[in-house]
């Protein structure tokens, strides 16, 4: 952020992880070791900010490395926030903040969960972000054309990887 | 709607009709079809409101049987807004439209299209509206669990069918 | 709507009707009667769509005059919503539905109300919406460049002459 | 943050600071000290992220001072944001967003603006979040019920003096 003693204004890098509010604890594991990937990275992490299932773990995963988290959440109040999220936006917009996840997004990283988790999927690929599916038994979206597009990785280590090929030149 | 002479008052039964912007002749031709079948039985067709694909059609075929047609907007104007749809609700929330439209349907008809559709879908099923699927060639969301709860139509009679099984009952 | 049996398409005049959730007797009646002489017009009614105040007023009026009213609710269901609102819009969007309740409506008209017509206010001001005061005491954003822009009515018949005053040209 | 060596996961105290897109020299003068105090404090300063006004400058009072900087976009990408925002959160919802600037705010600091600057503090007002106005020649609510409930400050030192009065007790 210095070059020759000069502060250049940039906004941080943005990764939002996606995912159910329900979740294995295998899945949760993935979401926490990747949480805390990008926040070694010195990224900020970003997802739906409530206190359950992947949310939570990755938030909770990013916080405990020191990363900086951002919660987009649905409510009009904090109530039901995870406790490892630093920024709470507070939308009051339902699952119309499913939108906000993925455009406030460089890219987005989406581990399992149901039909929420499907819509941001369906979100992010529409507004042209990209999108690395993590811990999928296979493409949710098999079949379509929209389903294409859709990048994936076996481990957190390799969502990592998937995401610094992704991120904008200007990041 | 009149009960002995007085008149009851209630909500009009929405149906919902999502589908693409950009949309096959074959695939227009049903969601045209569809809106007039949706027009006859007097329920009124909503849908996203611009004039292309799928949308224009079902607005089109509605509006030619007399029927009332919605248009839910993703800008913060008229502009661009199908010229068959009688109430053109303005948004100015983008994609973030797209939780409206589905929330304010009774049942939600699901024609062809692509990442936008399939957030309609997976929103539709979030928020536990019943959503029928017509002319698609497969379950897009084959293989998931919240796939296993789409209903499916082969044709807009078939669809009509479908709906009206699914309405809430107070309907 | 018909030029020698051709039937031209066009979007319906809508007036937007604000006000608030709690109102007087005296402000009700305002809000009854407008809605009532809204419908008399052949225009739709647009409102907040709750059952309660200025809203469920304004929607009685218009109803019992056979005319069409919409109503832009802010939670994700149709509960508490008015029974004389004919075609529900659900949001789920809380206060963030208070912009598109401005910017659906060709022109609006706010009644009396706290900070949420507060808010309507100046969100159709900044939209470009022209507004009418109706039954205010004095204008609220008085001394405010914003509030040099508003329009003011006395009763429900010289809101109507404003109003139509206001439409723009191709409505 | 600390108690005995054990880590306080908590959300960071969020001060809104809303304000026109145009505003006079000394307007953007005393959202620039606002800024720069809100950081100096250890608060995160949130604004509507827009390269203009008082949003520019408060961005870049605090990112001077080496605070953290949120910025609501309206538009559905970062074009036009300010490069002193630090955390660019991408609504696509355009005016809509503004019920979310003060939402997510613990207390709000109004500058001089115009239409959309009421329509934050109505909103605020309407969503219970404590406001300051800061540098209003008078209170643009002057004789409305909920032009009671504002607070204001002379100064920014002034305004910080009040944030902390209003703070949450948990803050």
């Amino acid at each position: 952020m210095t070059l020759t003693g000069i502060s250049i204004a940039a906004p941080a890098v943005i990764v939002g992880v996606m995912g159910g509010g329900r979740a294995t604890p295998a899945d949760e594991d993935l979401a926490y070791r990747l949480g805390a990937l990008i926040a070694r990275q010195g990224w900020v992490l970003l997802n739906g900010g409530r206190n359950a299932g992947i949310m939570a773990a990755s938030a909770r995963g990013a916080w405990e490395q020191g990363g900086l988290t951002v919660g987009i959440l649905p409510d009009d109040h904090r109530g039901g926030c995870s406790p490892h999220i630093r920024i709470p936006i507070v939308t009051g917009m339902g699952h119309g903040r499913n939108a906000i996840n993925v455009l406030s997004s460089d890219v987005v990283v989406a581990c399992p969960g149901g039909a929420g988790t499907l819509s941001e999927i369906a979100l992010a690929l529409k507004a042209g972000r990209p999108l690395v599916l993590l811990g999928w038994p296979a493409n949710p979206l098999e079949g379509t054309e929209a389903g294409r597009r859709l990048h994936r990785a076996e481990t957190p280590e390799g969502a990592v990887v998937r995401i610094r090929e992704l991120l904008p030149a200007s990041a």
